[in-house]
Protein backbone atom coordinates (compact mmCIF):
# COMPACT_ATOMS: atom_id res chain seq x y z
CA UNK A 1 0.00 0.00 0.00
CA UNK A 2 3.39 2.41 -0.08
CA UNK A 3 4.21 1.68 -3.47
CA UNK A 4 4.40 5.67 -3.83
CA UNK A 5 5.31 6.78 -0.38
CA UNK A 6 9.14 7.40 0.89
CA UNK A 7 9.25 6.49 4.24
CA UNK A 8 12.52 5.78 6.69
CA UNK A 9 13.37 4.96 9.99
CA UNK A 10 16.90 6.48 11.27
CA UNK A 11 17.89 4.40 13.90
CA UNK A 12 20.20 1.69 15.42
CA UNK A 13 19.60 -1.84 15.99
CA UNK A 14 20.40 -1.84 19.36
CA UNK A 15 17.59 0.75 20.71
CA UNK A 16 14.43 -0.16 21.79
CA UNK A 17 13.06 3.32 20.84
CA UNK A 18 14.10 2.78 16.72
CA UNK A 19 12.49 -1.04 16.91
CA UNK A 20 8.90 1.16 18.04
CA UNK A 21 8.19 2.65 14.33
CA UNK A 22 9.40 -0.70 12.91
CA UNK A 23 7.37 -2.71 14.71
CA UNK A 24 4.21 -0.43 14.03
CA UNK A 25 5.28 -0.14 10.14
CA UNK A 26 5.32 -4.02 10.21
CA UNK A 27 1.86 -3.90 11.88
CA UNK A 28 0.51 -1.32 9.19
CA UNK A 29 2.33 -3.86 6.60
CA UNK A 30 3.84 -0.61 5.71
CA UNK A 31 7.34 -0.56 3.49
CA UNK A 32 10.48 1.38 4.74
CA UNK A 33 14.19 1.42 4.62
CA UNK A 34 16.13 1.21 7.76
CA UNK A 35 18.61 3.57 8.04
CA UNK A 36 21.25 2.28 10.13
CA UNK A 37 22.84 6.05 12.22
CA UNK A 38 26.14 5.70 12.94
CA UNK A 39 25.79 7.99 16.01
CA UNK A 40 30.14 8.73 16.36
CA UNK A 41 29.69 11.37 14.70
CA UNK A 42 25.69 12.05 14.06
CA UNK A 43 24.82 11.96 10.81
CA UNK A 44 23.82 15.29 8.80
CA UNK A 45 20.52 13.93 7.96
CA UNK A 46 19.79 13.13 12.26
CA UNK A 47 21.30 16.41 12.92
CA UNK A 48 19.02 18.14 10.04
CA UNK A 49 15.90 15.92 11.04
CA UNK A 50 15.94 15.95 14.52
CA UNK A 51 17.84 19.50 15.49
CA UNK A 52 16.28 19.36 18.44
CA UNK A 53 17.25 16.30 20.33
CA UNK A 54 20.15 14.84 17.57
CA UNK A 55 18.58 11.71 18.81
CA UNK A 56 17.16 8.44 17.30
CA UNK A 57 14.74 7.29 15.85
CA UNK A 58 13.38 9.69 13.05
CA UNK A 59 10.91 8.52 10.39
CA UNK A 60 11.05 10.54 7.36
CA UNK A 61 8.02 10.27 5.56
CA UNK A 62 8.00 11.85 2.43
CA UNK A 63 10.46 14.31 3.69
CA UNK A 64 9.14 15.12 6.59
CA UNK A 65 10.82 14.14 10.16
CA UNK A 66 8.62 12.77 12.72
CA UNK A 67 10.75 12.65 16.19
CA UNK A 68 10.05 11.09 19.13
CA UNK A 69 9.42 7.02 19.48
CA UNK A 70 6.02 7.05 20.72
CA UNK A 71 4.95 10.42 18.38
CA UNK A 72 5.74 8.55 15.59
CA UNK A 73 4.25 5.32 17.08
CA UNK A 74 0.55 7.78 16.71
CA UNK A 75 1.40 9.06 13.49
CA UNK A 76 1.84 5.80 12.07
CA UNK A 77 -1.64 5.05 13.25
CA UNK A 78 -2.80 7.88 12.14
CA UNK A 79 -1.52 7.93 8.57
CA UNK A 80 -2.23 4.53 7.55
CA UNK A 81 -5.41 4.48 9.54
CA UNK A 82 -7.16 1.90 7.75
CA UNK A 83 -4.86 -0.80 7.93
CA UNK A 84 -4.61 -2.52 11.38
CA UNK A 85 -5.39 -0.12 14.56
CA UNK A 86 -2.37 0.60 17.25
CA UNK A 87 -3.98 2.59 19.64
CA UNK A 88 -7.81 1.23 20.90
CA UNK A 89 -10.86 3.03 19.18
CA UNK A 90 -12.39 3.39 22.23
CA UNK A 91 -11.48 7.02 24.11
CA UNK A 92 -10.97 5.58 27.55
CA UNK A 93 -9.39 2.55 26.69
CA UNK A 94 -6.69 5.01 24.71
CA UNK A 95 -6.12 7.67 27.68
CA UNK A 96 -5.11 4.10 29.57
CA UNK A 97 -2.99 3.07 27.20
CA UNK A 98 -1.23 6.77 27.38
CA UNK A 99 -0.70 6.48 30.96
CA UNK A 100 0.95 3.85 30.97
CA UNK A 101 3.03 4.15 28.47
CA UNK A 102 4.72 7.28 29.74
CA UNK A 103 4.61 5.13 32.79
CA UNK A 104 7.03 2.71 31.17
CA UNK A 105 9.50 5.41 29.54
CA UNK A 106 9.09 7.90 32.80
CA UNK A 107 9.31 5.27 35.36
CA UNK A 108 9.97 1.70 34.66
CA UNK A 109 12.54 1.54 31.87
CA UNK A 110 14.97 4.19 34.10
CA UNK A 111 14.57 1.63 37.30
CA UNK A 112 15.88 -1.52 34.40
CA UNK A 113 18.45 0.32 33.74
CA UNK A 114 19.17 1.90 37.15
CA UNK A 115 20.53 -2.11 37.27
CA UNK A 116 23.06 -1.39 34.94
CA UNK A 117 23.85 2.04 35.85
CA UNK A 118 24.10 1.05 39.24
CA UNK A 119 28.06 1.44 40.73
CA UNK A 120 27.02 -0.73 44.34
CA UNK A 121 25.41 -3.58 44.91
CA UNK A 122 22.86 -1.46 47.57
CA UNK A 123 22.18 0.89 44.19
CA UNK A 124 21.84 -2.13 42.73
CA UNK A 125 19.60 -3.82 44.89
CA UNK A 126 16.95 -0.77 45.25
CA UNK A 127 17.08 -0.28 41.06
CA UNK A 128 15.26 -4.36 40.98
CA UNK A 129 13.19 -3.46 43.71
CA UNK A 130 11.47 -1.00 41.75
CA UNK A 131 11.87 -2.18 38.63
CA UNK A 132 10.39 -5.10 40.13
CA UNK A 133 7.40 -3.40 41.77
CA UNK A 134 7.10 -1.33 38.16
CA UNK A 135 6.11 -5.08 36.80
CA UNK A 136 3.55 -6.27 39.11
CA UNK A 137 1.56 -2.57 38.35
CA UNK A 138 2.15 -3.63 34.59
CA UNK A 139 1.04 -7.28 35.27
CA UNK A 140 -2.04 -5.40 36.76
CA UNK A 141 -2.68 -3.32 33.52
CA UNK A 142 -2.35 -5.84 31.60
CA UNK A 143 -5.11 -8.05 32.88
CA UNK A 144 -6.98 -4.31 32.65
CA UNK A 145 -6.05 -3.52 29.32
CA UNK A 146 -5.72 -7.00 26.92
CA UNK A 147 -9.84 -8.18 29.11
CA UNK A 148 -8.76 -11.70 28.60
CA UNK A 149 -7.25 -11.39 25.21
CA UNK A 150 -3.36 -12.23 24.52
CA UNK A 151 -2.04 -8.54 24.46
CA UNK A 152 -2.55 -5.36 25.98
CA UNK A 153 -4.26 -4.47 22.67
CA UNK A 154 -6.68 -7.42 22.72
CA UNK A 155 -6.73 -9.66 19.81
CA UNK A 156 -3.32 -7.75 18.38
CA UNK A 157 -0.74 -6.28 19.07
CA UNK A 158 -1.06 -2.57 20.40
CA UNK A 159 0.09 0.87 21.67
CA UNK A 160 1.06 -0.75 24.55
CA UNK A 161 2.64 -4.09 23.44
CA UNK A 162 5.31 -1.88 21.83
CA UNK A 163 5.91 0.50 24.55
CA UNK A 164 6.65 -2.11 26.94
CA UNK A 165 7.68 -5.40 24.09
CA UNK A 166 10.58 -2.99 22.64
CA UNK A 167 12.62 -3.47 26.31
CA UNK A 168 12.20 -7.18 26.03
CA UNK A 169 15.67 -7.57 24.88
CA UNK A 170 17.00 -5.45 27.27
CA UNK A 171 15.03 -7.16 30.06
CA UNK A 172 16.65 -10.78 28.68
CA UNK A 173 20.39 -9.06 28.20
CA UNK A 174 20.16 -7.20 32.06
CA UNK A 175 18.63 -10.62 33.35
CA UNK A 176 21.26 -12.43 32.34
CA UNK A 177 24.48 -9.96 33.04
CA UNK A 178 23.08 -9.62 36.50
CA UNK A 179 21.37 -13.30 37.32
CA UNK A 180 17.80 -11.52 37.70
CA UNK A 181 14.60 -12.98 36.80
CA UNK A 182 13.00 -10.14 35.45
CA UNK A 183 9.87 -11.41 33.81
CA UNK A 184 9.37 -14.37 36.51
CA UNK A 185 6.47 -16.92 35.58
CA UNK A 186 5.50 -17.09 39.35
CA UNK A 187 5.00 -13.02 40.23
CA UNK A 188 3.76 -11.90 36.88
CA UNK A 189 2.65 -14.92 35.11
CA UNK A 190 0.68 -12.79 32.35
CA UNK A 191 3.71 -10.84 31.62
CA UNK A 192 5.54 -13.44 30.98
CA UNK A 193 3.25 -15.17 28.63
CA UNK A 194 2.75 -12.16 26.88
CA UNK A 195 6.22 -11.51 26.37
CA UNK A 196 6.70 -14.99 24.86
CA UNK A 197 3.94 -14.31 22.66
CA UNK A 198 5.51 -10.65 21.50
CA UNK A 199 8.61 -11.89 20.40
CA UNK A 200 6.96 -14.45 18.43
CA UNK A 201 4.74 -12.51 16.46
CA UNK A 202 5.52 -12.11 13.04
CA UNK A 203 5.59 -7.82 13.31
CA UNK A 204 8.24 -8.23 15.87
CA UNK A 205 10.68 -11.30 15.21
CA UNK A 206 12.71 -9.29 12.06
CA UNK A 207 13.29 -6.32 15.02
CA UNK A 208 14.26 -8.30 18.19
CA UNK A 209 17.91 -7.82 18.60
CA UNK A 210 20.11 -11.20 19.75
CA UNK A 211 20.00 -11.22 23.34
CA UNK A 212 24.05 -11.53 23.08
CA UNK A 213 24.28 -8.60 20.87
CA UNK A 214 22.65 -6.80 24.04
CA UNK A 215 24.76 -7.79 26.72
CA UNK A 216 27.74 -6.92 24.51
CA UNK A 217 26.69 -3.42 23.77
CA UNK A 218 25.50 -3.30 27.90
CA UNK A 219 28.93 -4.38 28.70
CA UNK A 220 30.73 -1.94 26.89
CA UNK A 221 28.05 1.01 28.36
CA UNK A 222 28.48 -0.45 31.67
CA UNK A 223 32.46 0.47 31.25
CA UNK A 224 31.90 3.85 30.08
CA UNK A 225 29.37 4.29 33.45
CA UNK A 226 31.44 2.97 35.72
CA UNK A 227 34.62 5.33 34.09
CA UNK A 228 31.59 8.45 34.50
CA UNK A 229 29.12 7.68 36.83
CA UNK A 230 25.38 9.39 35.79
CA UNK A 231 24.83 12.38 38.29
CA UNK A 232 22.72 11.91 41.39
CA UNK A 233 18.75 12.15 39.83
CA UNK B 1 -24.05 18.90 25.64
CA UNK B 2 -22.69 17.55 29.05
CA UNK B 3 -26.32 17.75 30.82
CA UNK B 4 -26.52 13.89 32.09
CA UNK B 5 -22.62 13.47 32.50
CA UNK B 6 -20.72 13.71 35.43
CA UNK B 7 -17.65 15.29 34.82
CA UNK B 8 -14.87 16.64 37.29
CA UNK B 9 -11.42 17.83 37.93
CA UNK B 10 -9.67 17.12 40.63
CA UNK B 11 -6.89 19.81 41.20
CA UNK B 12 -5.48 22.94 43.07
CA UNK B 13 -5.73 26.69 41.54
CA UNK B 14 -2.18 27.44 41.32
CA UNK B 15 -1.13 24.27 39.19
CA UNK B 16 -0.01 24.94 35.26
CA UNK B 17 -1.10 21.41 35.00
CA UNK B 18 -4.54 21.44 36.43
CA UNK B 19 -5.53 24.03 33.90
CA UNK B 20 -5.47 22.31 30.85
CA UNK B 21 -8.16 19.65 31.69
CA UNK B 22 -10.18 23.09 32.69
CA UNK B 23 -9.36 24.82 29.16
CA UNK B 24 -10.20 22.37 27.02
CA UNK B 25 -13.56 21.65 28.64
CA UNK B 26 -13.92 24.99 28.60
CA UNK B 27 -13.32 25.04 24.55
CA UNK B 28 -15.20 22.39 24.32
CA UNK B 29 -18.05 24.26 26.47
CA UNK B 30 -18.27 21.17 28.50
CA UNK B 31 -19.92 21.87 32.11
CA UNK B 32 -17.57 19.93 35.18
CA UNK B 33 -16.95 20.53 38.83
CA UNK B 34 -13.79 21.69 39.71
CA UNK B 35 -12.85 19.50 43.35
CA UNK B 36 -10.32 21.87 45.14
CA UNK B 37 -7.39 18.97 45.97
CA UNK B 38 -6.07 19.52 49.63
CA UNK B 39 -3.11 17.82 49.07
CA UNK B 40 -2.17 17.60 52.99
CA UNK B 41 -2.72 15.47 53.34
CA UNK B 42 -3.77 14.03 49.89
CA UNK B 43 -7.87 12.91 49.58
CA UNK B 44 -8.95 9.56 49.14
CA UNK B 45 -10.62 10.65 46.13
CA UNK B 46 -6.72 11.05 44.61
CA UNK B 47 -5.53 8.60 46.27
CA UNK B 48 -7.82 6.07 44.56
CA UNK B 49 -8.24 8.10 41.50
CA UNK B 50 -4.56 8.25 40.21
CA UNK B 51 -2.75 5.55 42.80
CA UNK B 52 0.42 5.21 40.63
CA UNK B 53 1.34 8.73 40.92
CA UNK B 54 -0.55 10.24 43.38
CA UNK B 55 -0.70 13.94 41.52
CA UNK B 56 -3.06 15.98 40.94
CA UNK B 57 -4.63 16.35 37.79
CA UNK B 58 -7.25 13.99 37.50
CA UNK B 59 -10.32 14.14 35.33
CA UNK B 60 -13.38 11.74 36.45
CA UNK B 61 -15.45 11.22 33.93
CA UNK B 62 -18.80 9.47 34.73
CA UNK B 63 -16.70 7.43 37.74
CA UNK B 64 -13.61 7.07 35.48
CA UNK B 65 -10.81 8.41 36.52
CA UNK B 66 -8.02 9.81 33.66
CA UNK B 67 -4.49 10.74 34.61
CA UNK B 68 -1.83 12.98 33.74
CA UNK B 69 -3.06 16.62 32.24
CA UNK B 70 -1.81 15.89 28.31
CA UNK B 71 -3.18 12.20 28.18
CA UNK B 72 -6.69 14.24 30.12
CA UNK B 73 -6.89 17.07 27.01
CA UNK B 74 -6.41 14.23 24.72
CA UNK B 75 -9.01 12.12 26.01
CA UNK B 76 -11.40 15.40 26.23
CA UNK B 77 -10.85 16.00 22.71
CA UNK B 78 -11.49 12.43 21.67
CA UNK B 79 -14.73 12.45 23.72
CA UNK B 80 -16.40 15.39 22.93
CA UNK B 81 -14.94 15.39 19.08
CA UNK B 82 -18.18 16.55 17.93
CA UNK B 83 -17.18 19.87 19.45
CA UNK B 84 -13.78 22.53 18.55
CA UNK B 85 -11.23 20.06 17.99
CA UNK B 86 -8.21 20.86 20.41
CA UNK B 87 -5.77 18.25 18.27
CA UNK B 88 -5.31 19.86 14.35
CA UNK B 89 -6.85 17.54 11.75
CA UNK B 90 -3.87 16.64 9.94
CA UNK B 91 -1.27 13.72 11.43
CA UNK B 92 1.63 15.60 10.66
CA UNK B 93 0.53 18.63 12.61
CA UNK B 94 -0.43 16.80 15.38
CA UNK B 95 2.95 14.70 15.79
CA UNK B 96 4.33 18.36 15.56
CA UNK B 97 2.12 19.50 18.20
CA UNK B 98 3.04 16.43 20.21
CA UNK B 99 6.19 17.14 19.91
CA UNK B 100 6.15 20.54 21.32
CA UNK B 101 4.29 20.20 24.39
CA UNK B 102 6.78 16.86 25.64
CA UNK B 103 9.29 19.51 24.48
CA UNK B 104 7.57 22.31 26.97
CA UNK B 105 7.00 19.55 29.72
CA UNK B 106 10.49 17.67 29.37
CA UNK B 107 12.39 20.65 29.04
CA UNK B 108 11.26 24.21 28.75
CA UNK B 109 9.45 24.37 31.84
CA UNK B 110 11.73 22.76 34.40
CA UNK B 111 14.66 25.35 32.57
CA UNK B 112 11.85 27.69 34.12
CA UNK B 113 11.47 25.93 37.59
CA UNK B 114 15.33 26.21 37.69
CA UNK B 115 15.37 29.89 37.97
CA UNK B 116 13.35 29.76 40.86
CA UNK B 117 15.18 26.18 42.27
CA UNK B 118 18.38 27.98 42.11
CA UNK B 119 20.59 28.44 45.37
CA UNK B 120 23.09 30.72 43.54
CA UNK B 121 23.37 33.43 41.17
CA UNK B 122 25.58 31.29 38.70
CA UNK B 123 22.75 28.55 38.77
CA UNK B 124 20.34 31.05 38.10
CA UNK B 125 22.17 32.67 35.46
CA UNK B 126 22.57 29.37 33.72
CA UNK B 127 18.50 28.43 33.79
CA UNK B 128 17.69 31.73 32.59
CA UNK B 129 20.05 31.46 29.43
CA UNK B 130 18.41 27.23 28.83
CA UNK B 131 14.53 28.89 29.85
CA UNK B 132 15.33 31.93 27.32
CA UNK B 133 17.14 29.69 24.74
CA UNK B 134 13.70 27.06 24.64
CA UNK B 135 11.60 30.17 24.22
CA UNK B 136 13.81 31.13 21.07
CA UNK B 137 12.97 27.26 19.95
CA UNK B 138 9.05 27.63 20.44
CA UNK B 139 9.18 31.37 18.54
CA UNK B 140 9.96 29.47 15.67
CA UNK B 141 7.63 26.44 16.20
CA UNK B 142 4.96 29.26 16.79
CA UNK B 143 5.52 30.39 12.99
CA UNK B 144 5.27 27.16 11.74
CA UNK B 145 2.52 25.84 13.15
CA UNK B 146 0.50 29.13 13.74
CA UNK B 147 0.91 29.24 9.77
CA UNK B 148 0.46 33.52 10.17
CA UNK B 149 -2.85 32.48 12.30
CA UNK B 150 -3.23 33.80 16.03
CA UNK B 151 -2.76 30.55 17.77
CA UNK B 152 -0.57 27.59 17.87
CA UNK B 153 -3.89 25.72 16.84
CA UNK B 154 -4.62 28.25 13.98
CA UNK B 155 -7.69 30.45 14.45
CA UNK B 156 -8.73 29.00 17.93
CA UNK B 157 -6.50 28.00 20.80
CA UNK B 158 -5.58 23.67 20.49
CA UNK B 159 -3.00 21.57 22.36
CA UNK B 160 0.42 23.29 22.02
CA UNK B 161 -1.55 27.10 23.16
CA UNK B 162 -2.64 24.57 25.70
CA UNK B 163 0.08 23.09 26.92
CA UNK B 164 2.39 26.31 26.76
CA UNK B 165 -0.18 28.75 28.09
CA UNK B 166 -1.06 27.37 31.06
CA UNK B 167 2.67 28.17 32.51
CA UNK B 168 1.67 31.75 31.83
CA UNK B 169 1.13 32.52 35.48
CA UNK B 170 4.27 30.96 36.31
CA UNK B 171 5.99 33.09 33.66
CA UNK B 172 4.96 36.07 34.99
CA UNK B 173 5.66 35.39 38.87
CA UNK B 174 9.22 34.46 37.99
CA UNK B 175 9.49 37.06 35.97
CA UNK B 176 8.51 39.45 38.42
CA UNK B 177 10.15 37.45 41.36
CA UNK B 178 13.75 37.50 39.39
CA UNK B 179 13.16 40.51 37.60
CA UNK B 180 13.45 38.68 34.30
CA UNK B 181 11.85 39.47 30.84
CA UNK B 182 10.57 36.54 30.30
CA UNK B 183 8.16 37.14 26.92
CA UNK B 184 9.96 39.83 25.27
CA UNK B 185 8.51 41.59 22.66
CA UNK B 186 11.88 42.53 20.76
CA UNK B 187 13.13 38.88 21.26
CA UNK B 188 10.22 36.68 21.22
CA UNK B 189 7.18 39.16 19.35
CA UNK B 190 5.15 36.05 18.21
CA UNK B 191 5.10 34.46 21.42
CA UNK B 192 4.61 38.00 23.46
CA UNK B 193 1.89 38.78 21.15
CA UNK B 194 0.12 35.24 21.22
CA UNK B 195 0.59 35.00 25.28
CA UNK B 196 -1.67 38.35 25.46
CA UNK B 197 -4.22 36.82 23.21
CA UNK B 198 -4.24 33.55 25.19
CA UNK B 199 -4.90 35.04 28.12
CA UNK B 200 -8.25 37.16 27.01
CA UNK B 201 -9.42 34.13 25.40
CA UNK B 202 -12.93 33.61 26.83
CA UNK B 203 -11.21 29.46 28.21
CA UNK B 204 -8.61 30.82 29.48
CA UNK B 205 -9.52 33.84 31.80
CA UNK B 206 -11.41 32.34 34.68
CA UNK B 207 -8.46 29.59 35.34
CA UNK B 208 -5.65 31.51 34.98
CA UNK B 209 -4.47 31.85 38.56
CA UNK B 210 -3.46 35.84 39.70
CA UNK B 211 0.22 36.64 39.64
CA UNK B 212 -0.01 37.68 43.10
CA UNK B 213 -1.20 34.71 44.14
CA UNK B 214 1.56 32.69 41.98
CA UNK B 215 4.43 35.01 43.37
CA UNK B 216 3.13 33.85 47.26
CA UNK B 217 3.13 30.15 46.07
CA UNK B 218 6.51 30.54 44.57
CA UNK B 219 8.12 32.70 47.99
CA UNK B 220 6.89 29.49 49.71
CA UNK B 221 8.25 26.84 47.72
CA UNK B 222 11.70 28.84 47.14
CA UNK B 223 11.75 28.72 51.24
CA UNK B 224 11.49 25.19 50.75
CA UNK B 225 14.01 24.58 47.97
CA UNK B 226 16.32 26.49 49.96
CA UNK B 227 15.73 24.56 53.03
CA UNK B 228 15.94 21.13 51.18
CA UNK B 229 17.37 21.94 47.72
CA UNK B 230 16.54 19.50 45.05
CA UNK B 231 19.24 17.10 43.86
CA UNK B 232 21.13 17.99 40.93
CA UNK B 233 19.98 16.50 37.72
Amino acid sequence: MAGAEDVRVLGVLASPFAMRPRIALNLKKVEYEFVVETMNPKSELLLKSNPVYKKIPVLIHNGNPVCESLVIVQYIDEVWSSSQPILPADPYDRAVARFWAAYIDDKWFPSLMGIAKAQTDADRASSTEQMLAGLQLLEEAFATCSKGKPFFGGDALGYLDIALGCYLGWVRAIGQMYAIQVLDGAKTPQLAAWAERFCADEAVKEVMPETETLVEFAKMMAARWKAAPAPAK
